[in-house]
This record gives structure tokens, C-alpha cells and sequence, in this order.
């Protein structure tokens, strides 16, 4: 596929389905356009007219004086087809197809859909649509607004993809009322042929946004969706609402939609893995978008907050905890120096209140004080409307000389009525987003703060080296779908997977050698995989602790195992040092149709069972990510050292869960594998799996 | 305390301590009065004028044509003893101190405001401040604005008491920007005499309040606050806003109100006890406010979604399950008629998508429709700036007749930018209250149902009989701080809690018996109070199974007990049945200083000691308030039928913590009791007691 280049910044574009009605969706696709001021030239095709609003009208693309950048398609569905051959005809390789009719309607536009598609193939074309509202972008050498927005977009450095073109209009209406400016809007609608991650490959060179939005309804290619994003996230943030959540939402997106639901428990996992920021609302996402289009990331946890006033300041030193803040320590220079510029009843430790009488003066000395304290990385600066002379203007008046040549991040808080004397387009001048709640505002600088530790990580290298011993031969399915047990051992052993110490024989002396040296109790368990059951059929036994109970127990199980058996199979044993004390783990992967090999960790027993305590990503990850994975657990408190469990090396334990990914990612021939439990106790080096199953894909 | 009438709903007024002189606080105060034109009549005492503004100045109280119903005091603090005693020998028994320079500031203040206390109990005065911001009241026959808000507010329902003047100062500032109308405020300030729960007994009966909000910095009189709520809470809701949650909040709130940290487990329990809605953020609970004040409460927790556009509808139905809420099923009948009134590409079943083409009449013939279906209890109505020939103006315009006779809640979204066409004084004229994002509206739409369900809850009158056993007379302290066994087991057998079963003996025979008839293993203990750290001493012995062994241990005890108890004292020894298969549960009980008797509930091992998975309340709860801390844990699922154990009958185990609860609060000699654990498995009637002790208060 092309570039982008020329669907996002066209120099020319032509536009088909235009006519002269006022209220017809052509005229008024054309009279946005001409509100913000194209820069390139329009033609339109219209055999009717000569002219609308100016611009000239030609009977045919042949007719046109050159072969514009991008062609735009505004007719009911049944002409868009004839349209689009038309325009590959004439060598146009980039459209928009606003119409709608395809896909979204079932029936003849199923097949109408297919029909685009392969006019595009043939013609090599980009598409965006159809049934989309349209793409603008605010670049002041582009200023194209081919969206029928009839509100003008505010330039700014956020762009923003919807799967849903209503909600793209609506956030241009209710983000007027903001700071919040956009670069580059693209309405996806079918996604026939451009997805979420072409666009997302072209504004990563985009110097004019320096931070994406995304509202998703289905995700339709997670492998180059992972690409994009993961090669985005160390240059600018990609921020993400993805509907659907719940099963409600799933049931009213595949309706409104026709994609494929996709699980949450996966997506959840894989918008992280894929370094996307997830906001829960679109208010939370425009919220933090504004603030990183505007300020500079925090370079630490460590907040300091200035009010003049007392109760503002508590609920932002409240809301820090939650949001992985801290209220920073002030030097004692600075807490001296603070003390000189205010009255005795204010209070200069952090959160350092003012008290009601700061003016503009007061504001510019303390900030100017805090700021240079080194334990601060960032300021919340709270302005309730002050009764003393002075206005919010003339507080952020006062302070451009501090703020534009200060690297740390400043967040204001205006409780205020946003009227004239409020200065919202100073405080923007001097790129600080304005929030009207301390609660928001260290939400918001909590996430930023997120986000500089998510870039740090994709800029780390993992070198996690490979285990040595690797094949990564597909395995070959023998008999029924569950892996036999030697062969599932020998992967293991393959990827360092440890495992409770074992025998796996046919024959009574080995096995009884290892009873003796296993010292303490055992496991016996039939391994041959014609039996699947095993635990339900009795083919498991545990705690075995003397020689004569062990002995027994082989004997009946042979017995009862040879019954069950073909002739020719003999009885295969596995036995296992039984591992009683410790800390459960499950490690499982499992093959998913659309997103590929999921991986789940968690702890054992009830957080499993019960309290659905797991995370999952795709494999394979690397170490740092399967920390991750754990450090999200609410049970990882336990992993931490409790009772005469010592506490889990979490880089250890990662180095296992990469490998075990690595295992799942490199054998697709196996649908689903399971360590359950792997145990961790004391005098262990890392945890073992003491139970694993896996089975054969179709 | 006589009531708050003249204070909140003042006939006449005097202030004191306003000049002429512009910009002065006095002066300030005089013009905020005026703007909003007071009912009553305004006294000012100032000897060295006639008249400022028009107001009459007199020389003195005396020289009054009446006695005033209300006295301000506007002068610096040095003065305001001097004044406000005047004000009593004058018969003004209500007054307001905004003057600061009291207890917040530490020093001679505190013995200031020690003898403003003193003088106002002298005089027998309604005394609200010192240090506070004042008050006002919007009620068309009061309308008293006696604060320096620059902003006039709104006038509505919604009461505000605020701990700070400035955050009440803020919000109205803030709210002006919404349809946010309020009834009273209230600036506490020290809360030297008037407290929270004074304001709330006069609002329980304000005809002009249907909404309570509160900004809470520390709770000072836990008891009588909690009556005020709890008797005001079928009425109408109180919600509120508690800083100080975090150490960072806590810390910033005790070193401005220098008011005692309120342990946040325990203000958590406390306020859902109240009744109280405890809300996260102000932004959050005055757009409940707004709500609440406007609407109707949802009878049922079934939500219809009406829109004109996919994807605002998607992210309704996403927040609807974590909002306690769910998707209405629409009847056939309704699905049909929709069908009639949409074009063919609309989504009839719910969430009803409109599609774009919806104009007015759309609105209007679909949500009549949907109103009528008995399925559904609420409506968010969704309007995206609809690109067809209509405003959202329009449509509320045609909404009129189908909204003003319904009974249900209709939310109403406008995702469209508040210009004037939006028409926002029609949706409030309509008792509509606007949000501007779809999931916002859910999450307001879940807290109406969640207090819907609270008031029914308040409304039940919970018949929970006390044991009949009960004696409630104090145990007599004997030696040492543990309750003697033999005491606590009287005890929690008069009020009803089960214990494993037991003897408690110092007689080998008896002992013996108990062994015989126990069928299984026993626990030996030695249960003399002289001896504490019974388990880290060896005077515990878990899983004796066999009478020698069980023989054995007792002589061992006797033995080791005797070295160690004074001459006289024999060996007293518990054996109980041990019960080792089961769920662990929790109950505990501790004194509070502040609130007294807290109660806490749990689950054992690792739940209470990880994962801090317990509940909080203040001692004695009734059974329902019981289950719903039962409701609270996060573990529950446990609870609720697992491997072995079956379901715990929430009723008998609420009965249960009912009886513990009253033990608690009818024993203040105990400072602080454990049953831990208490174990619940197969064949149980109820959970059992395994451990316990209590300890003698001080």
C-alpha cells in the first residue's frame, strides 16, 4: 500500500455527487470545505453546472485539467461502484467514499462491499470508507475539512480516528467549548480497505500531531494494529476508548457494526501489550490528549501543589495516591523561601496554600519558588476566583516568563467561571490545558506520568536470549488430540520450563529407584494419552509416602489400566516428588482466532477459579512484559513473601512466562497448554510446574 | 439548640463591621446582599455614617427599631468577642461570624474561640463560624445572599454545606455554567457551635431542598451526624464528598481545619451506614445533584437507550453493568411499532438507533413509544448535533408533551456544543438535566438506582430480635487485660454466637469425656488469663487424634502451666472439637476514640491478612446492614458456594453479626474482641467460632 500522503494531504481533490440543492448532503460537504479554506484546488464532476459556489463543474474526469490527488465519492451506493472504476480509469489512486449502502446493510451490500474491494485491488487505490463521515486535517498548508462538520475544527496537534463518523462530529462540537485542537480527523467507517493501522503508520510521521486518538468499535487486524502502535509509543502517545466492553456493549457494537465481537479479557491484554494508553470515557481520553498536546511529561511522581485555597488543594493531595503520585517532599530552602513571600497563615509545605489573598504577584513568586525546588517534577496550580484584585488573566499573564521557560509540568485547575476574565486563551498561549476539578487534573497528570514510564520501557532493549537448547520443529500429532505426555515434557524441558522432578517408565524398578531417592511423598499417574480422564478414572494418586503404598498403587493401576489400554500399549507411569507447600501458579496459553496465541497468568486455586485473578497478553512477550502481567494481579501481594513462602523473583519468574510464550507463539500446531499449578516455596529456585496438559489443534 | 429558621430563613439583619470603603470585606458582603435583593431588612451599626448604599447605619443595637433576627459580624477577630456579646445582651440569639482569626490559626486564637463558645452557650445563640464564608438562600421569600460570591446563584433545589468557603465560593462559580440550581449554602468554617448535623435537622424539613450535598473535611460528631442522616435519608438524598481519604489528603486536611484525622475504613462504613452517597469528586456529586434535583428516581434498574448515532449508544450500554444497571429487553409490541415510526436501516431493539435521519418528530414518536413499554424504567436519550434539518432546541421543544407526563427518568445527553440553538433552558424548564457524554449520564443513572434501592432499604423496618438470654450488665475486670475464657464464652453464648464445640475444665475425667464423645480431633488449650501468648508458648496443641496422645499433651500443659501460674492458681484447660475443613471467616470489634464501637467483618487468611478484604461498620448493625457488608467483600464469591462448602445463608450469618454487634456496643469495658476464625463447611447450621479473646479497655 502507498502512502497515505495524498488522501490526508491532497493538493487537489475532485468531487463526485455534488449538485446545487442547499440541505443535500454533496452541497453541504462542498460548503465545509469551503469554510476552512482548502489550500489545493476542487473540481466537480457535474455535467448539470458550470459551476457551485465558484467552483468549477466538469462533465467528466476526463475533462479535468490535471489528475487530482484524491477523489471524493458522495453518491447513493448504487452509483459508487461505476464512480470508482471511473476514477481508477483516470489514474486517481487515493478516495474517499462518504456513501453509505455496504456492508453495514447486510444483503446486496455485503456483495457491494466485496465489489469495492477488489476495484481498489485492481486499481491499486487507498479507500477510506465507506460509509464514513470523512477525513480533515488542520495543517495550515492543507486546511481541508472534507467532513460535513458544520463546526470548524480548532487547529492543535491531536488527531483523532473514529470507527463511529456521529462521534467524530460530536467531538468537534463538544471539544469548541476546549482547548483541545486537532491536526488530522479520519472517520473509518467499513474499513473495507484502509484500517485503523495504515492511518496510524502515516501520522507517526505526521509532524503537525503529536498525540492520537482512537475510538474503536471492533479491532479487525491485531498483528499490524500491535505493529503500528508499538512503533508509535516511543515518538507520541496513542490514546484508545474501544467499546464493546461488556456484554451489552458487544451485543449493541457487532449490531451497529457487523464485526466480530472481541473478548475483553483479550484486548484488554493486548491494547497494553501494544503500548496503547486505554481510557475508560471519551471525556477521560480528550482530557488526557489535551494535557499532552499542551504540556511537557512529568519526569517523576513527585507533585507539588500551589492554591489559594485550602479545601482544592486536599482533594488534589488526595487523588494523588491512586494515580501512582506522590506529594513531593519541598527542600527546606524552598519551604524558607516560600515563608518569606507569604503571610504566617499560609501553609509552605506542599500542598502549599496561599491562603485567599495571593494576587497575580503571589502566584508568579511561589511558583517561580517551587518550580526550582528539585524534588518537585510537576505543579498542580489551583486558582479559585480570587475575592483580592486580581483576575485569572492577570495571574497567567504574570506568569509567562516562569512557564515558558520551565521544562517541568504545570497543570492549572480554574474554578472559575469561564468568562472574559478567565484569559483561556492565555493559559493556551502558554500551552496549559485548563481543568475545573483538582480531581481531574492529577487524573490526567497521573496518566501523563504513565505514559513517560511506558515510554521508558519501549525504549529499553530486553535482551532475553533464547533458551539454547530450542527446537522449533512442529510437533507431529499422533493419536487423539492430546499431547502425549513424553512429548509435552521434552517441549517443556526444550524451553526451561522446570518440572517437579519426575520418571516417566514403563517398568517397576525404575520407577521404584526413584520412590527411594525422591525422599518423601509422591504422585503416580498413568501417562499414556489414550487415557484422558485421568483424575476422574483414578488414574491419579497422591501422597504416596511408603514403598508398600507406592507398590500398591502401581499394581492397581496397571491392572486397571490394561483393561482399559489396547493390547498392544503397555502402561506408562509418571511419577513426581510431590510438591505440598507453597504458592500456586498457572501459566495457559490458548489459540485465538482473530488475535493468534493468548497468554494467561495468574495465580492458583481460588484467585483462578473464584476471583478470575489473571492477566493474558499475546505471545510472545518479553520480560519486562510478563512482569507486567503479574504486577497486575490484585493476588501479586502474595507473591511478594507471606507465611514461610519467600518472596517471587519476579524477573525469574518473567525469564519463565517469556519462555513458556515463546513455546506457545513457536507451535501453533498446539490449541491450548496448560502448567497447572506450577508451585513456588521455600528453598526453591523458581517455581515448577508440578501438572501441564496440553492439546492438538485441529 | 432552638432551630435554624432565623439563621437560614432571616426576617431582618444586622452587620457589623461594613464601611463605605470599596473593596473592603464589609463592604463586599453589603454588595452581595444587595445584588440579590434581600426580603427582609437590612440594619447596618456604623456610627460614623447615615447610610451606605441606602442601608440606614445606626450608632448602636440599641438605637434598632427592632430586634434583628440574624447579626453578621464582619469585624477583624480582635473585636468580635466585644460585639457578639453585645449582640446577646441585645437579645439577637443567631448569628453569623465570618471574621477568621479563631482556632485555625492556633495561639491566643483558640482561647478566642474558646470564649466565643463560652458567650454563645451564655446567650444561648445559633452561632455558625467563626472563619467561614456565610450563607445563602434562594427561596423566593428569603433570598438572602449573605456571602461575597461575585456570582449569583442559580436558584434550585440543591443544598450545599461546605467545611470550605472557598470550594463553596468555587462551585457556585462553576455551576453557573450548568443547569445546577441551588436551595441553600452554607460555609461552616470552624464549626465552633453549628455543626453539619444542626444544618441538616433544619434541611430535613426545607420544602425549597430536595437535594443535600455536603463537602466534608473531618467528622466531628460522628453520632448525631449519623441520626441527622439516617432520619433524613427517605426523604430526600444526602450526598457528600470526604477529603482526606489518602495520608498525603490527610495530612493536608489536618493541617488546615486542625481538626483530627478521620481513619478512612472506618469514615467509609460509616457514611454508607448514614445513608449517606459518598461520591468520589465534587464534579461527580453535583452532576448526581443536578440530576437527582430535577428528575424523577428510576423504579426499576432497566435502561432504554434512544439515539441518533451508533456509537454514543455502544458506550451507554458499555457503562450500564458496572453501573448495576442493564439493557431494557423491549417488548415485541414496542420493537413493531418502532419499526413503523424508523426507517428499514435502524436498530429497533435497544439500544434504538434512529440513524442520523431522525429529526424532532422521530424523537417525539420514539421515545413515546419506548416510554410506554412496562420493560422500561429509564431512558438515556442520546442527541448527537443531528445533521439533518432539526436542533436539539426543536426536539426537546416537541419532547415537551410526552416528558411532562411521564414518571420515568429520562437523561438526557447532548453531544453538541451549548450554543443557542441547544436550547438548555428548555431541558431544564423540562426538569431535564444535560450531560454531555453518554457514559457520564450512566454512571449518574446508576446512582439514582442505587439510592432508589437505599431509601427502600431505609424504608423496611428490620425486625431483628434481640437474644432472649441477654444480660447486659458490665463484666467485672478481673486481672490482666484478656477477658478470662470462661467470661467470653458466657458472653458469646448469652448473645447467641456459636463456638465449636467445647469444655472448659480443670478436671483430666472431664476432659477425658469430652475426648470420647468428640469422634475426631481436638484442640487442647490452656484458657487461664495469666498466660497470653498461648500458641508462641506452646499452650496450644491443634490435631490430637488418639487418647494418648491427647493424655499426653494434657500432662505436658499441666506440667509447663504449673512453672509458670502463681501457687494458687490451677491449670484451666479448653478442649475443642477442631474444625479443619471450611471457609474462613472473620469477626472483630474495636473501640474508636472518635466513633466508638467499629465493627469489621471479613474473610480469614489471606483475605484479611493480604488482601485487607474487610468491611467496616459502626456497632450495632441491624441484619440487613450486616449483609450488605457482606455484599462489600470482594472475596463473597467464596461465600457463595465453593468446592465443598455450600452457599452461607447471608440471613443467618447477618443475624449473627447482628448479635456480635450488639455485644460490642453494649460492653464499652471491652476495648477490643477477635473471633477469628470463625469456620463455615458442610453440615453447618451457621458459622462457628473456632478462636476468640477480648481485652479490657483501660
Amino acid at each position: 500500500m502507498h502512502s497515505l500522503e495524498k488522501i490526508l494531504r491532497p493538493k487537489s481533490i475532485v468531487l463526485i455527487g455534488v449538485s446545487r440543492k442547499e440541505g443535500s448532503l454533496g452541497k453541504k460537504f462542498l460548503d465545509a470545505i469551503l469554510r476552512m479554506n482548502y489550500r489545493g484546488e476542487i473540481y466537480i464532476i457535474n455535467p448539470k453546472a458550470d459551476q457551485i459556489n465558484g467552483i468549477p463543474c466538469f462533465a467528466s474526469l476526463a475533462a479535468l485539467p490535471q489528475t487530482p490527488d484524491l477523489g471524493v465519492i458522495l453518491l447513493p451506493s448504487q452509483f459508487v461502484l461505476d464512480s470508482l472504476k471511473e476514477l481508477g480509469e483516470a489514474g486517481v489512486k487515493d478516495v474517499i467514499v462518504v456513501s453509505a449502502g455496504f456492508k453495514e446493510v447486510g444483503g446486496e451490500g455485503l456483495e457491494r462491499e466485496k465489489q469495492l474491494v477488489k476495484l481498489a485491488q485492481k486499481y491499486d487505490m487507498n479507500l477510506v470508507g465507506p460509509n464514513c463521515m470523512g477525513i480533515f486535517n488542520t495543517d495550515p498548508e492543507v486546511m481541508f475539512n472534507g467532513t460535513f462538520s458544520p463546526t470548524l475544527p480548532r487547529a492543535g496537534h491531536v488527531a483523532y480516528i473514529s470507527q463511529s463518523g456521529a462521534l467524530g462530529v460530536a467531538i468537534l462540537e463538544l471539544a469548541a467549548q476546549t482547548d483541545l485542537g486537532f491536526s488530522v480527523f479520519v472517520s473509518t467507517g467499513n474499513k473495507a480497505v484502509i484500517s485503523e493501522h495504515d492511518i496510524l503508520q502515516f501520522l507517526k510521521n505526521d509532524t503537525n500531531t503529536n498525540v492520537i486518538t482512537l475510538y474503536l468499535e471492533s479491532i479487525d487486524n491485531p498483528q499490524p494494529f500491535m505493529e503500528a502502535c508499538q512503533s508509535i509509543v516511543t515518538r507520541k502517545p496513542v490514546l484508545a476508548v474501544k467499546a464493546g466492553k461488556t456484554d451489552s456493549g458487544q451485543r449493541a457494537a457487532s449490531s451497529h457494526t457487523g464485526a466480530l465481537a472481541n473478548p475483553e479479557h483479550i484486548v484488554n491484554g493486548f491494547l497494553k501489550q501494544a503500548g496503547v494508553i486505554r481510557c475508560e470515557t471519551l471525556e477521560e481520553m480528550f482530557d488526557l490528549a489535551r494535557a499532552l498536546s499542551l504540556q511537557h511529561l512529568p519526569k517523576g511522581p513527585r507533585v507539588a501543589i500551589v492554591t489559594n485555597a485550602g479545601g482544592p488543594g486536599i482533594l488534589a493531595s488526595d487523588a494523588l495516591e491512586s494515580c501512582g503520585l506522590q506529594l513531593a517532599e519541598l527542600q527546606p530552602s524552598t519551604i524558607e523561601r516560600l515563608k518569606d513571600i507569604l503571610p504566617p497563615e499560609a501553609a509552605c509545605a506542599n500542598p502549599v496554600d496561599m491562603i485567599a489573598s495571593a494576587d497575580h504577584d503571589t502566584y508568579h513568586d511561589v511558583l517561580e519558588v517551587v518550580l526550582k525546588d528539585p524534588q518537585v517534577d510537576s505543579v498542580v496550580l489551583i486558582i479559585v476566583k480570587p475575592p483580592v484584585d486580581t483576575t485569572p488573566a492577570k495571574i497567567v499573564e504574570r506568569l509567562e516568563g516562569v512557564v515558558s521557560n520551565c521544562a517541568k509540568t504545570i497543570i492549572p485547575v480554574l474554578m472559575a467561571q469561564r468568562d472574559e476574565t478567565a484569559g483561556l486563551e492565555l493559559f493556551s498561549r502558554l500551552h496549559m490545558p485548563i481543568f475545573s476539578y483538582p480531581e481531574t487534573a492529577v487524573k490526567v497528570l497521573g496518566k501523563m506520568w504513565d505514559y513517560q514510564q511506558l515510554q521508558q520501557r519501549f525504549f529499553k532493549s530486553e535482551a532475553t536470549t533464547r533458551p539454547a537448547t530450542l527446537h522449533t520443529e512442529q510437533l507431529q500429532k499422533k493419536s487423539g488430540q492430546q499431547l502425549p505426555v513424553k512429548d509435552l515434557l521434552q517441549l517443556l524441558a526444550e524451553y526451561k520450563i522446570p518440572v517437579a522432578d519426575f520418571r516417566l517408565s514403563e517398568n517397576w524398578d525404575e520407577l521404584e529407584t526413584f520412590f527411594k531417592a525422591a525422599k518423601g511423598p509422591v504422585v503416580l499417574k498413568i501417562a499414556n494419552e489414550q487415557i484422558i480422564h485421568k483424575t476422574e478414572e483414578g488414574f491419579v494418586r497422591l501422597g504416596l509416602n511408603s514403598l508398600p503404598d507406592f507398590k500398591t498403587a502401581f499394581e492397581q493401576m496397571s491392572q486397571k489400566a490394561q483393561d482399559v489400554l489396547p493390547h498392544h500399549v503397555h502402561p506408562l507411569f509418571l511419577v513426581q516428588k510431590q510438591l505440598n507447600k507453597g504458592l500456586e501458579l498457572v501459566l495457559g496459553g490458548k489459540r485465538d482466532p482473530l488475535f493468534g496465541p493468548v497468554l494467561m497468568v495468574g495465580l492458583g486455586g481460588i484467585f483462578v477459579e473464584v476471583l478470575k485473578d489473571v492477566a493474558f497478553r499475546i505471545a510472545p512477550v518479553n520480560v519486562y512484559e510478563a512482569q507486567e502481567m503479574l504486577n497486575e494481579l490484585r493476588g501479586q501481594k502474595l507473591m511478594k513473601g507471606f507465611r514461610n513462602i519467600p518472596p517471587l523473583d519476579f524477573f525469574k519468574f518473567g525469564k519463565l512466562i517469556h519462555y513458556f510464550s515463546l513455546l506457545l507463539a513457536e507451535h501453533p500446531e498446539i490449541a491450548e497448554i496448560d502448567l497447572n499449578p506450577l508451585i513456588w516455596g521455600a528453598g526453591m529456585e523458581e517455581p515448577v510446574a508440578v501438572d501441564f496438559r496440553a492439546t492438538f489443534a485441529d
